[in-house]
């Protein structure tokens, strides 16, 4: 029988953070223990044929959804897959690569599940690839922090002039508002960074995050935890019951100590199923552009999440091993 | 719910003529009612790196027979693939192909399953491919036609002197007799042309065939279809039945108007499922070396097997459509 793995759905557009995210929740649940695919390869075009047909990969009538939506369900059941390439630097194809089966792996004293953490722009899109997460992630920054993110990406790594990617940003809009945010609705946790007043784009360690989490989460005293040490620091810390989502916003603004209080709080709560605590390892922009409790944090809280809700698998024998 | 497909699996090894059988089954089937997909093309190593680790394609651990299993899986399920693709010029790996999901066909009056033919070097290897075939075919002709023909293949189409086949040849047969032959016991039909007594090898038309029909196979009157045309030809077509399968033999020496007795014998049995019969379309070897009168026999058979099997397994609701 092949193993089941934990399954992580992770969307957005183009530059919103996915990558980021995903970085620190790989090393929150080890590497060695963490299987992290970006599945926006799934083109049925190259770049020229895309520009002939005027169509975005944002498009699925871009995409080989059927065969996206194929290798979810395989990975799912712990199957491996042969995953195609798409090579930004030559708008073309590369060979697939092999990704092996999501086999358990050990937590010291026992075999767990795999954890699959799956991002692309259109990972949520459809029912078929939805109901094969355990745990949906949407992340959904300001549309100005957006673009500064995604300017800064596409000049440092994939060569384009910031006039190209601006262009690139207006011509997909449209898709983008048909097709990535309305995935939006269909993610247990939204992830949105926003700018506090007087934000200095030098200092990303600034921004705040508001964190949504739908009550399509299991219950748990995450919240309880958060409200116990946050009651002193309403202004760096809220949390809001609302009828569809808890939110919780953390400042920027938040100082040092306070944030290794609050990590150090959510860090106990995943037992032995992370590894050896290093905050480093966490809250870090991928352009190194400073550290950002706020992004540590987020990490953390997915984590959380994904800890428990495995656990929970594990105990009701949706996800068991032979 | 996909539509489920007739499973047809075609092994043998390199150069033995598994595409000039299979270029006939299609075209009695109708092209457009077939897909024949060439299943060569799972390496894990591209042919530098075969070098480097001295590994034959032909050796199951040189490949993903995970993902071929899978593959092979997956269209039998009726789904839609994206299957990898060798270059046999660069030695490396191109963009893989999408194969749309193989939906049943119209025959005119009803709908019926699409045939897909899977040929390659390991397609009946190991149990998981086999369970999938409804049919399995081994051509398995002489060791010396087997070579000539090779040769004369590589050299035209892949850009090879004689003396490097040769000796491609030599590297492979410990891995030939290791993995390739013994997969000739899980066919039922197998297809072995050889050389009649003054064989003249300008003239592939004389080639005799010896097509074992092994008792797996439905009990059908082809045999009886044979029988009564052949007591006056026993020199040209020979029916023995054995333990274990029924021995055809067919002669090169088959005149044109006894064979297109046969031919027109077996196309009958056919029914409406087959295009319009042109005897040209089979019988003809892929490097125009004239037309074989046992190879169109060899083709039709098959295809009467497939044929009727099919039905058999829509009449059992085995294949069946919404």
């Amino acid at each position: 029988m092949p193993h089941r793995p934990f399954m992580l759905g992770l969307a957005g557009d183009s530059g919103a953070g996915k990558t980021t995210i995903s970085t620190g929740i790989a090393r929150l649940m080890g590497q060695e223990r963490t299987t992290n695919i970006c599945v926006d390869d799934y083109h049925k075009y190259d770049r020229k044929q895309r520009a002939e047909r005027n169509i975005t990969p944002l498009n699925p009538a871009c995409n080989h959804m059927d065969i996206l939506e194929q290798h979810v369900r395989l990975l799912a059941m712990g199957e491996p897959i042969l995953k195609p390439i798409y090579n930004h630097s030559t708008g073309t194809f590369d060979p697939p690569v092999y990704v092996p089966p999501p086999r358990a792996v050990s937590d010291g004293n026992r075999m767990i599940p795999r954890v699959v953490v799956l991002e692309g722009l259109l990972t949520l899109f459809s029912p078929a690839m939805r109901e094969r997460y355990h745990l949906k992630v949407y992340v959904d920054p300001e549309e100005e922090l957006r673009r500064e993110w995604k300017i800064k990406r596409d000049v440092a790594k994939r060569g384009y002039t910031p006039e190209q990617v601006v262009a690139d940003i207006e011509r997909r809009m449209p898709d983008s508002q048909a097709y990535i945010w309305p995935q939006k609705e269909h993610a247990d946790i939204v992830v949105r960074f926003y700018r506090p007043l007087g934000y200095d784009p030098e200092r990303p360690g600034t921004l705040s995050v508001r964190i949504k989490l739908k009550h399509s989460l299991p219950r748990l005293d995450l919240t309880e935890v958060l409200h116990s040490a946050y009651e002193d620091e309403p202004t760096v810390l809220r949390l809001e019951t609302r009828k569809e989502a808890d939110i919780l916003d953390i400042s920027g603004g938040l100082s040092p100590e306070k944030a290794a209080v609050f990590e150090r709080l959510i860090w106990e709560q995943l037992g032995p199923h992370a590894e050896h605590f290093n905050p480093e390892l966490i809250g870090t922009f991928w352009d190194k552009g400073g550290h950002s409790y706020p992004l540590a944090l987020s990490q953390l809280i997915i984590a959380y999440y994904l800890v428990h809700m495995r656990e929970q698998a594990v105990q009701h024998g949706v996800l068991s091993y032979a």
